[in-house]
């Protein structure tokens, strides 16, 4: 589940409870993007397996905003889930260094001692610098046992603009791409079979998805674009491996908005927004196993 | 001036007056980065034009990094400086549009007040998910009076890995990216024939950059790499028009961390290291004039 709180489709009983303790104040909005998020995370967390809060949501808010997005992911640590970091962060080697350690690893305080700041489980990352700007998150994956989802074929609109241009007069960007995140990945396999390093490839896609899939068999895939961005399941099944692991997919707007939406609107109303994408999150985890059942995909014991 | 704030490179006695105050946690590591910024604003605000401080040395520390970030911003802004915010942010439109308006625009209160939240004046993007990642930007731009910098050839060692290769057999990719940024900008250009949407040139790749000067002749160039990375003032010379204007030169370690490295060590203890970083400041500024004056590229009034 994508956590992306626009503060004007969070219910109004949570703003004006943050406004009655605050008054209206980046911190009041800081205190609804807590309250909405947590009771997400509440309601999913036993029909996920993770949650993808995006950064820029509580960032745009300042560090009241960032207050928030911490005290998230620790909400969702706590229920057990692990926490994607929708971060898409990335530059040169000694700067990416500092987000490997923010966001994955450990900090120095003053006096040397470590203390960990966001400790995200995966964060997504940016390739357009290279591999000096990816090998500092590698060296937290390894050392904190963490993971990264390296930006390849993106769900978006335009993202064929560049990642589709032929390169050396052969294959598209997203394919030169791929075979780095291959090759990055190779020392990071675990005993699953999945590499530290996986990729982000859009539900939007699923031509490229098929050839991806072929062109990086360890990597774990983020696919984002179902839902909302006009991905369905029947999209996101090249992004499976044959034995149905491989993928996890995240839907955002269609499950933490489900209850301005039908189906689910009639049943819920805003009071009951958590119990809407409780719903709704039950509702893309059967469409997607019976997708999966369909093309003989399913995970052994589903 | 970059300000990339690294605490084990900022002077005790900083770092112990933040201890004092707050006991070591995050709280003085964010007390030290404003504390050690403010100071360098201080001294340098009159030798150069714009600083541009690097959110990830911030960011790593959490909330508390961030709030440093917003009060550094702050305070540059007070002294009349450009602020350039090394953020590197990008994502699909409409999770762009929230970065866009959380650094350069407005962000939402909950009632709906508008209220501007990091308020930079320039912020650092990246291409590689395409154009509707960007227009948000530029729409911040055009209502705000803002600008941006995009990644075209960065000045980190493995840049070349995706933007040197060839696309549709003709030209690189950071060619391909010059063109898009022309484009996107063509409708900003203002009255002294510079348009709000910009390209980081990274100064490490002179011979790249001339190729680029050619193709985007009313694009304001940002140059990192200068001093630390590698990059000479000549290298950079072809970053300029023939005017000599047209780039804004940073360097960051160069000048923050001058009172560690000779000839300032010797003359500047770290109880003086702001007088070093002027200097520092004083002799890069020269040092650009003088190749400049010598590339008959000195610009009228100089």
């Amino acid at each position: 589940v994508g956590l992306d709180p626009r503060i004007g489709q969070i219910p109004e009983h949570i703003k004006s409870e943050s406004i009655r303790v605050f008054g209206d104040s980046l911190t009041a909005v800081g205190m609804s993007l807590i309250e909405f998020s947590k009771q997400i995370i509440d309601t999913v967390h036993d029909v996920v397996p993770a949650v993808k809060p995006q950064i820029a949501f509580y960032e745009q808010y300042g560090s009241k905003g960032i207050e928030a997005f911490e005290k998230t992911v620790a909400f969702a640590k706590s229920k057990g889930l692990m926490v994607i970091g929708d971060t898409k962060r990335n530059d040169i080697g000694s700067t990416a260094r500092a987000y490997a350690s923010g966001h994955l690893g450990e900090v120095e305080l003053i006096d040397g001692t470590l203390t960990s700041s966001y400790d995200l489980d995966l964060v997504t990352v940016n390739p357009y610098l290279g591999s000096d700007g990816i090998i500092p998150f590698l060296e937290a994956c390894k050392k904190y046992g963490k993971g990264i989802f390296i930006l390849d074929k993106t769900s978006n609109p335009s993202s064929g603009e560049l990642q589709d241009r032929k390169v050396d007069s052969k294959k598209p960007v997203f394919e030169l791409v791929a075979e780095q995140i291959n090759e990055l990945g190779m020392n990071l396999v675990g005993y699953r079979g999945y590499s530290s390093v996986g990729a982000v490839v859009g539900a939007t896609y699923p031509a490229q998805a098929m050839t991806l899939r072929s062109l990086m068999p360890n990597t774990m895939f983020l696919v984002p674009g179902y839902g909302a961005q006009g991905g369905s399941a029947e999209d996101i099944i090249p992004c499976f491996n044959k034995d149905g692991y491989g993928a996890v997919v995240n839907s955002s707007r269609g499950i933490i908005f489900a209850y301005e939406k039908e189906p689910y609107r009639n049943n819920y109303g805003p009071d009951k927004f958590h119990r809407a994408s409780r719903q709704a999150a039950c509702d893309m985890r059967d469409d997607v196993l019976k997708v999966l059942r369909k093309h003989d995909r399913l995970p052994d014991g589903w």
